[in-house]
């Protein structure tokens, strides 16, 4: 803020804020159904991160933890968006396909996805990484190809990406790149990127859209509101000791700060229209706002959408709620816009 | 979020979120400039706003100090935005037309702008109103009408709305609506809705596009964003007695949650294409993001913008950063390609 003493520009630049402890109510300004999501993340039992697993046998037991958590979700959701989906491999990487119910390939005219799940590049793997393409594929109406890339502990960085590449440019041996969109949300929107950046570097065809739900795009920790909205978000609370073992982790031997590992520092200059998704209690809000600031500043065409009082990623979890059909409802349309017929 | 017990809709559904006291360091990804103005935000004196002012004067001592403080940056302000300011009058509304320098009448091909201050609709009347307009008319080479209009506590509402709608109304006789924009930010971004929720009931002409800066839109206090970004925001810390006081103020004998009060409670069907910003600090991030979503849900074109780290309307205040050249740089854009030529 200028003002009389803003024109000394020997001042400091670094006093901090200090924030009094708070209590965060439900908030009335959404859903029943997102304020149960609320409610119930509230009520769950905080547990401490300040120690994260030390060998590879103790992060193949908090993986499957955390696989066994998303997989519970798995029936209702089944029930709630049917749909088929298919095991494969393409270019040696285990794919699943999501064909929604009353899926139309006259209406898809050869427009598909492609779908890289989230879990901080760690956990979510297998069964448990096609949540949202199943949202992704009932909104839109189009197949879903489902990404299971490669994931530490045994593949860190760059086998997750080699894998995206490997898939995306198998694809384009019988599908129009314009008509073929990328999306992802957390890890899996910045897989999307990473994907898209490494593409634009070996000059390969980049898809028509990509759909970057509250993407995980700086690993060094430098975003805003991984302070601000520290605990505040109900669903990853906190970029802590944990977290910053998962970064390495997945990093390996590149630094966290690799524009594959972090796209934020990446350069933008022609990618695809874009759309970025986010939540006001979100952690990841700065990542997904950097991100948006970086694709415009490029030149690229980025919406960006937020919803009140979410957290992190909740659209994929709350899927019986008003929000998560507006957020899926937002992307299935800018990808109906965008991807070429 | 669904899980076993989630399918019980009987669940309580109030479960509060405790956060814990923290502190927030000046975070590295903005500008300088916007590193210096969150630094003296934070290193200013907080100013307990527990108690409201209780009578007329001693509202107007109030204000006449807050009015100086914005003042105060005036002189560095026409130093970097050379322009001239004509104060006028039209339908008996005092106006200031801010002409920027280098103004072209034949590139700006009629296209015009109308500016609403903020400052809680009690404060940053007069003199003190013009400083979004000098910026506005800068960055979208078009000349401002700024409404002073009339407030507490002499004139509570709905004097300040019926004031704006005098003023577009007059601006009818010489102008095409669709060539006219009109903006503001906080209570100048809830009066821009205000005003267009009644002429919309009046049957009159609608401006030809909004620039909606961080809108105070629900004075009843329910936006989620008051609980987050409590004492986060460096310029709008609190919605606290004294802020709730202001809200009642203004309302008058109306109640809080008249949706020409809090707009966000309006219906914003047929509404002209709208920008929103916000930043990721501000405390009125809810107000915005839940009236872009309004919108959207009624079918309006709405872009949401928002900036890393920023706080309530700090890229009228911070305008020597990047970030606010961007951000008003982004809204002369919008207005660019929604009025008409």
């Amino acid at each position: 803020m200028l003002g009389e003493d803003a024109m000394d520009d020997t001042g400091p630049i670094h006093t901090p804020r200090d924030i009094p402890a708070k209590r965060l109510d439900v908030p009335s300004t959404v859903s029943p159904q997102l304020q149960r999501s609320i409610s119930m993340l509230a009520a769950a039992p905080r547990i401490p991160m300040n120690e994260a697993p030390r060998t590879a046998e103790a992060w193949r037991a908090f993986i499957a933890g955390a696989d066994a958590q998303t997989l519970a979700l798995r029936p209702v959701l089944a029930q709630m968006f049917p749909h088929t989906e298919t095991k494969g491999e393409i270019a040696g990487v285990t794919v699943r396909e999501i064909v929604p119910a009353g899926y139309d390939a006259a209406r898809a005219g050869g427009r598909l996805l492609v779908h890289f799940h989230g879990g901080g590049y760690v956990m979510n793997g297998g069964e448990a990484s096609t949540g949202e393409a199943v949202l992704g594929a009932h909104y839109s109406g189009l197949k879903v190809i489902s990404v299971d890339y490669r994931m530490p502990p045994d593949h860190p960085f760059p086998a997750g990406v080699d894998d995206a590449v490997a898939v995306w440019t198998a694809l384009l041996k019988d599908n129009d790149p314009a008509k073929m969109g990328a999306f992802g949300t957390s890890a899996g929107g910045g897989m999307t990127l990473a994907m898209t950046l490494k593409l634009k570097a070996l000059g390969r065809p980049l898809p028509g859209a990509l759909g970057l739900g509250t993407p995980w795009v700086d690993l060094t920790g430098a975003s805003d509101s991984y302070q601000v909205n520290a605990e505040v978000d109900g669903i990853f609370s906190r970029f802590d000791a944990f977290a910053q073992a998962m970064a390495k982790l997945y990093a390996g031997d590149a630094p966290v700060s690799d524009p594959l590992v972090s796209p934020v520092y990446g350069d933008f200059a022609g990618f695809p229209p874009s759309i970025l998704t986010t939540g006001t209690r979100d952690i990841l809000l700065s990542d997904t706002v950097r991100t948006h600031r970086a694709l415009r500043a490029a030149g690229v065409t980025s919406q960006l959408e937020a919803y009140e009082a979410m957290s992190h990623a909740e659209y994929i979890f709350a899927f019986d709620g008003p929000e998560s059909a507006v957020a899926f409802g937002e992307m299935a349309a800018f990808f109906d816009k965008h991807l070429a017929r």
